[in-house]
């Protein structure tokens, strides 16, 4: 098992606040997000929904490679593009769509079974099974 | 409603191969990820795991700000931390749980207010609801 820790460090009110996010595990990035433009123009920020498509589109990537080597194939290149949509409901904000595009260049594998194994790999990426709150799309086709 | 996108590139197989992610709305980072380093040690490498977690921080964050705020109360700082934690199953690997940490101050309310305060707002926060298919856990008092 693997235990990965963020933070963020949030000063002030919902509209006026900023939020200071590092990943601390790897100390690989710090981050400002406010609330106004995770909802409005990002502006160079990141937002909670870049960061669930950033995991969502990692983790579907490195899960396609396992997928197809399992099924006796060689992936050449994977590209993965996950958007991720929050939308105003009754309860609050709501994060209900993770649109996700795949393209992939593998040899020895007919677009069907193929659709079959990028679909596989959805299912069981972990990622995927820990979004069970939203609805996630999957548009997946041989380069 | 606000869209925002990721990417990754991936070249290779499970175990041999390497990602390129970057955030492509903000622009706001790239980075490099691998299978191994996402189980095994970092090494300064961010992971599914670690993005999620910053999305959960970031999200709950803002949305204690803002649930504060609607109870009439003054936020002044909130620091949250999010542990994300991938396991081995039968399956494959498997988020199963979200350990969140949160300590904030704030004037002129108890610690069982509070509390309640943080419950809902960890309830109610986007990042939450969409990660519904793990068990997120709440550490949550004044700071």
């Amino acid at each position: 098992m693997a235990t990965r820790e963020a933070t963020t460090h949030w000063t002030g009110g919902l509209n006026t606040g900023t939020g200071a996010l590092t990943l601390d595990t790897s100390n690989s990035a710090r981050f400002s997000v406010t609330f106004p433009r995770r909802v409005g123009e990002p502006e160079g920020t990141t937002s909670p929904e870049e960061l669930i498509a950033a995991a969502q589109a990692s983790c579907l990537a490195m899960n396609l490679a396992g997928t197809l080597e399992k099924a006796g194939l060689t992936p050449d290149t994977i590209d993965v593009s996950a958007a991720v949509t929050v939308n105003p409901g009754d309860g609050g904000l709501s994060i209900d769509t993770v649109a996700v595009t795949l393209r992939a260049e593998v040899g020895g594998v007919d677009e069907d079974r193929f659709a079959e194994l990028a679909q596989q790999a959805k299912d069981t990426c972990p990622v995927s099974r820990a979004l069970a709150g939203t609805t996630i799309t999957l548009d997946a086709a041989l380069a």
